[in-house]
C-alpha cells in the first residue's frame, strides 16, 4: 500500500524519538500523516493491548499472545490504516514485529507466525519498513526506564532480544527491497537524516 | 483426548439445561469431572470474552472476533482443559463453534477458520462432541431472553443463525464418528436420557 509506513526495531532503538522527529517535519512541510501503533489505534485495538500489557496476566500462553496482536492487528487494519486513503499512514509496529518477537523471540514455528500476518492483514503490506539497527545489548541498556514501568513483554530479558535482534536481521535478509535499514547507534539527528533521505528517496514523502 | 468433551449447538438448542443435568448426575454418581465454556474460564479467557461480547464494540471485523476466540482457546485448552487429565472435561463450545459461526455465518473462509483451529488447539480434539440439533427458527424462540440482554454475538438475527446450523450439518457430515447428535426438540428428560445412552455407549462415563 502505498501511503504506508512502518517503524520497526527492538525495544530501546529509539523509533519514539524518530517518530516524533517525522511527525513535527510533516507537520512543519504540511504533508498530510496519521501516525499509529500496534497494538492499538482504536478503542477495540486498545481493549485488547490492555490484556497483552497487563503484568498479572504472567500465564498467557506464547499462542494467545500471538492470536491477541493478530486479532488486534485486523482490527487496527480497517480502523485506521486503511481508512485514511488520503494521508500518509505511518505505524510503529507491524507483522515483522510478530515474526520478530513472537517467532524468533518466543519460538513459535515461522511458518505459523507468517500463516497469521497474512490472515490478520488480508495482504496488506507496507511500501517502505524502515528498520533501526540497534543491537540488543545496546537498546537494553538504553532502556532505563524503572523495573515498574516496564510491560510483560519488555520484561521478558536480554537473550530474548537477542534473539528478537537477530529475528529482524533474517527477515530483512528475506525481504531486502522493503526495507530501509538506518544505523540507530548514530545521534538522533544523524539517524533522522538517513530516515528522510531514504524515504524522499523512494518518493514516499517530500 | 480421552477425557474431553464438547456441548455444541446453536443459541437457544438447550445446552445449558442439559449441561446442568449432566453436571447433578455426574456429581451423584461420583464422576469426577470439570465444566467449563468457551469463550472463557480462566482469568485472561474471561478477560477476552468481555472484549468479544461488549455491545459497544460493533465494529469490530469478522476476522478480529475471530482470532479473539483462537486466543482465548489456546488460553483455556492450557489452563482448563490439559490441566485436569484424572478429570472429565466437558466444555461448552469448541473449535466447531468458530466453523459453524465465524466460518458459515459470518462467511469467513472454512479453510482459514480450520487454519485457526488447528493452531490454536495444538491438535487437540475431544474424544466425542454432543450436538444438541434444534434448528434456527426453532433455537430462536427460546431466545426469548429480553433483547438487552442479548449479546452482540446472540443479536445478529435469524439468518445469520440459520446459516450457523447449515454449518452444524456440514461439520457433522465431515465428522460422522466425532459426533453424537441428539434431537434437541424433544423434552429434556428425553434428550438427557438420550446423550447419557450414547455417552455411556462410548464407554466416556459410567
Amino acid at each position: 500500500m502505498k501511503n504506508f509506513i512502518v517503524f520497526e526495531g527492538i525495544d530501546g532503538s529509539g523509533k519514539g524519538t524518530q517518530l516524533k522527529m517525522l511527525e513535527e517535519y510533516l507537520k512543519r512541510t504540511n504533508q498530510p500523516a496519521v501516525f499509529t501503533r500496534e497494538p492499538g489505534g482504536g478503542k477495540i485495538s486498545e481493549e485488547i493491548r490492555g490484556v497483552i500489557k497487563d503484568k498479572e496476566n504472567a500465564s498467557m500462553t506464547d499462542i494467545c499472545e500471538l492470536l491477541l496482536f493478530e486479532a488486534a492487528r485486523n482490527q487496527h487494519l480497517h480502523d485506521t490504516i486503511l481508512n485514511n486513503p488520503n494521508k500518509l499512514v505511518i505505524c510503529d509496529r507491524f507483522t515483522d514485529s510478530s515474526l520478530a518477537y513472537q517467532g524468533y523471540g518466543r519460538g513459535i514455528d515461522i511458518d505459523v507466525v507468517s500463516k497469521l500476518n497474512s490472515i490478520a492483514t488480508e495482504g496488506i503490506s507496507p511500501v517502505c519498513t524502515v528498520f533501526l539497527d540497534v543491537p540488543a545489548s545496546i537498546g537494553e541498556n538504553r532502556n532505563s526506564r524503572l523495573i515498574d514501568k516496564l510491560d510483560r513483554i519488555e520484561m521478558a530479558g536480554n537473550t530474548f532480544m537477542e534473539k528478537v535482534y537477530i529475528g529482524y536481521k533474517n527477515i530483512i535478509k528475506d525481504n531486502p527491497s522493503r526495507f530501509l535499514v538506518v544505523d540507530g547507534t548514530q545521534n538522533p539527528d544523524k539517524v533522522f537524516d538517513q530516515i528522510l533521505s531514504g524515504l524522499k528517496q523512494i518518493g514516499i514523502i517530500k
